[in-house]
């Protein structure tokens, strides 16, 4: 039985090792798994990205958001140039184990064009807009 | 100059006509954006899956999300046999262009584990542990 099948029939409160858990996560043919990241209290989806098992290692120990940047290669400690850190709060994963959920406490903006969050741009049938300016 | 690099110049309230953005949307090897659903009101992330240009197309026209499903290779409208439906409130996109956020109003539970959530498994440094029971 998968482990994540097993996991469903549990009830709140049941607990697993850890490190078992993490070597059950679903990672892609990168290694990688997405990593939404929602601030606490407000509830607001700050922005998606990718981790691999060495990057949530990390954010785990250190209690940083650490991701893996795809285009640069390497870890991505969030805030390590710009200052605009990510307290973890909280790490979730899915059903399945192939998304993680991570509750944060964002240091101002969590995306690179000084915007709060990276979903200011609202998708309608006919014409889309913009919903947020640069802080 | 790409896409979503103008737009992050825009500011709020200015437009662009949809059929251009989801032109530029940037979908991975398999055709596939992930897509993430977020319950209005609450906050409360539900689950994340994937869509393809079509599984898109039809969520904006219908007003009814629909995935595109991964392991049975089709369009995956959300509910249509458990009737756990997830009406489209709003879609943004992110700004590189890579994930959709969509505010849904979800019926009953979203995850096949009856659970309102698929986010119900917490993950500590040494031990994890569920974090919500079948509805």
């Amino acid at each position: 039985m998968n482990l994540f099948d097993a996991l469903a029939d549990q009830k709140a409160g049941d607990r697993i090792a850890t490190a078992a858990l993490l070597e059950h996560l679903c990672f892609n043919e990168q290694g990688l798994i997405p990593a939404i990241a929602q601030q606490q209290g407000t509830g607001e989806v700050l922005m998606m990205a990718w981790m691999n098992a060495a990057s949530i290692a990390t954010t785990l120990s250190t209690g940083q958001v650490c991701y893996w940047s795809r285009s640069r290669q390497q870890f991505w400690r969030k805030g390590e140039s710009s200052g605009n850190t990510q307290k973890l709060i909280t790490m979730h994963t899915d059903c399945d184990g192939d998304t993680l959920l991570l509750q944060v406490d964002q240091q101002g903006p969590a995306c690179h064009t000084n915007r709060r969050s990276c979903f200011f741009i609202e998708i309608d049938q006919e014409q889309s807009h913009i919903t947020a300016n640069p802080q």
